[in-house]
């Protein structure tokens, strides 16, 4: 399986972010993009692979401590504890804050559409002044506030390649993903919630956090191309372990190409930074790589993405 | 229906709080309290609920706006919109900041069991000085990391009395939740999730924001002796539209009785300031008041609690 | 002394506006305003002012309880205690967070000029654009970093008309801030900074903190017309209890008057929200109401303001 | 001048805090420790050292953006900028939000008293477990509400020692300190602000940020034995461009000896990580080296310290 397919010049970008475009598919003011994919049937048949009553989360703890990838903590105090004498009465209780700028790269979020403007556009071409100091006018992250419910696939390609984790910069191209689903014996369809493992956590785990952005070292992530596959399946969600992208970039010219085709061409509902270290352990179990996935943002009014906490139900 | 039942006297509060107490029935160590009576089955059970695959949110909007139930309002600003000008490069990202000390009255969120201290002691008796200026030794809300997964089953008590909103004061009974049963179809049992509905929020939209605490208007909620009921009931977890709190207090010389026995003697999993007046309009065309509940806090540690959004799939 | 002063007509307030105008007086890119009027001299002044060495807060101190003047509380949660177990090292430190959003009606702070847009223009004629998402590009706080010193002048109203404060909507003339002077012996003069009371904060404590916005019961301040005297005394800068601003406006149609034309027009340095209460204890003591005053807003890029705890030195 | 001098032992450093130990000097409640050095006197003869009306920052700029030393950036995000619809009404306002976790290695700010434990006891014996979870009962930072003004005292140890700054590690000396006096044709004494220059700052400024902890590289400061000579002379306050620590310690498995020494025994106010670069160059041409000093502390209840600007007035 090559690690290093060919990169994906200027004009072929340009080509694909047509192909793969969904602008005007649901209405000019849809706000849902890829999510129209899931229907009721989709989730009935979900919910039927629940058989063992197993929940994993797939989120990390939330990080509040800075270092490489993390240069923006999470904030949480106590706004009481329980150190207070009893004179105050009864019960005591005690509370917390808690804060966060979310779209960070070791903090698992869910991003609005809003997120991303491409050439001053927004998904479904509408204007990224929409989106001003006060937050998007449009967009925003309530889009999903009913929650997004559906069958989750695993591809594990670290499982597929025989080792723990896939190494910064290497892509997966759709032959792989391809190889992946015949190993384990599943298939990627219409209205799926795509989890996509580069074993990005693993080796957070093991070797510690770096920093994976375009100037530190990068990371494992989907070729480009591959959204053409995502597109000709219909599929309706993508949550991955590090963020979809490979980094440094195999577009030419391009920053966060897979970013860019998901959520502003085809309006896909896209998450970041999950860890799928305790899924695996529950799939190789269950011998089975598709489960129910609960996807529930906080309900958060203009709202760019939220923090959040998905799981997969067994 | 007897809307103003008798008071508890402190004697029998003692006696009430003896009665549910599940200190030690799952080890000295247990953190998940009641959710340790749902079982895979009860999640497989519910799972089978999902007939036509509806979801909807039980969650309020986050609410960034101070008013008299919301002295301490959330904080949502934007970190940076699409103002900027495009030589920043492509493609742009809009990103927010989000923070709130959220055990309010306004806020949807579910209670770590930490969360209350009564004569000193945690739930299972552990010793309330857990609990620092640096959070919770114990009991946070990472116990609940994982979802909480199961069958919900909706108590409409504004249904049976044929009114919009129960008012100010009013506590609910074991006989007229016997009799929501009877009216709906459906009875609470081992491993469920009770999603107690008092139209608090149908209130809040009609009528506007209210002082709703001890010092001010008060709200309605259960009876101190509905916790026997659910005690032997075993049901998991609480979802109400206020707090499940009735202020006054029908408990003689006792503030927040029914956290106290929920949380304190029972450990059960709470939530706070639901809204379920989008849940009742499709429980009213479902024609039925049962349906899987996920429920997926964030995983923070040493949280005393989280927002959260739980829905209902149908 | 008459206390409801006519109205100014929308033509006269444009009137105003191009009377006080300092556009351009300092260069295009001056960011300093009517503190160009402070020279060395002025401050070496100021300094000989100081004979008994004492020193006041003209600040409220910060407040953390929402309130009808306080949507927006400050936040402030211990970070650490010394609750913590000694075996975490010697020594043990506590240390705290601390936020605001301080452009509040009860947090003592100071403007920057880019505080104020009108007609799309900031002040010097700057494009209001100039403020995106991310903070003003110029005009920022930092413009004030080396702090603003010189000499104070109290003008104490309610001292004149020999009551504990004014009423909400009563505004102070050009006539009664002169009578003011030769009451207290002092002049406003070129270089100094005004300090303007009404008793605001007298009587929030006498009678408790009250909704004064223009949606609210107002407060008292001064008449649009004074900003001429202000303009031809060359005054430096303006420290009042409330914001300056009478409640309803006495300028037809304007919301903010004194806002506009001592911020936009003039590049007034101005605070808001003060507390004169120890200060005027001191006054009468030492028998002046001139004195050193030192200011020194926090070191903040793109800071629209910021919160601070100016001083008498007397 | 020797630039590694003998290390203080365990014994050594208890007779130390024996020696330098103001604790009941000012009474079992006193809550200004050396500030009661500064008399009104002192603050008289301050303000003739105003002879030319030049003030200067001795603050940084506020650091939002992480690095090695900044583990805990302060965070700003506008609440609202100038581009919303002028429909919204004149004037328009723009606003911001500022939160910090100030006392870092890299924000200027001032230390409570109660910052510091040590053994159980804060400054004036008083007990540790007074700062609870909701913050400090006792000795927080109002106790400088009304600013600190005096005479300021820059001792330059990198001008003396002909150097651009000091290297981590290197501790300076009574003799030293001593040696810069003479140099400078100034004296530090009874009721005096010393300033305390190692270029700690220019380091930065011209090699980078580094982790200056005791788990990093270190930094220069003052050699513990100089708290004898602050205390023989009676200084009232320490404003030092580190925070005044050698880092490793120079006292035998003591960390953070000098605040243990200036804090807790003797109730100095003590602030951290200034900045002269701007002062030094004002001093070389006004060729003196002492000035008016005016630190004015944000008026924070219960404020374990505070971010502050302070400024000298020359």
């Amino acid at each position: 399986m090559k690690t290093t397919p060919s990169p994906v010049s200027a004009k072929e970008f340009d080509e694909l972010f047509k192909k793969v475009c969904n602008w005007n598919k649901w209405g000019p003011d849809d706000e849902r993009g890829t999510l129209n994919y899931i229907t009721g049937e989709h989730i009935c048949a979900a919910a039927k692979l629940v058989q063992s009553g197993r929940s994993v989360s797939l989120a990390l703890p939330i990080n509040t401590v800075a270092g490489p990838d993390n240069p923006r903590p999470a904030a949480h105090y106590m706004v009481q504890g329980h150190d207070i004498d009893s004179d105050l009465g009864e019960p005591h209780f005690c509370t917390d804050f808690f804060a966060s700028e979310f779209h960070g790269d070791c903090h698992t979020h869910i991003d609005a559409l809003c997120h991303i403007a491409y050439k001053g556009k927004l998904y479904n071409g509408k204007s990224a002044s929409e989106v001003t100091s006060q937050g998007p006018l449009l967009q925003d992250i309530t889009a999903y506030a009913h929650g997004i419910v559906g069958r989750g696939v695993l591809l594990d390609i670290p499982r597929l390649r025989g080792v723990k984790w896939l190494e910064p910069g290497e892509a997966v191209t759709t032959e792989e993903l391809e190889a992946a689903e015949k190993a384990q014996g599943v298939k990627l369809g219409e209205g799926d919630i795509f989890l996509f493992r580069t074993g990005h956590h693993r080796r957070r785990l093991e070797l510690g956090p770096w920093d994976n952005s375009y100037d530190g070292e990068g990371k494992a992530g989907l070729h480009s191309e591959v959204m053409l596959m995502l597109h000709n399946r219909k599929v309706a969600a993508f949550l991955p372990d590090g963020d979809g992208e490979t980094v440094p970039s195999n577009a030419e010219g391009i920053a966060y190409p897979v970013h860019i085709l998901q959520i502003n061409a085809m309006g896909m509902a896209c998450a970041d930074s999950l860890q799928f270290e305790e899924l695996v352990a529950v799939c190789e179990e269950e011998k089975r790589w598709e489960f129910m996935v609960a996807i529930t943002p906080l309900r958060l009014p203009r709202g760019t993405g939220s923090l959040f906490n998905p799981i997969a139900i067994f």
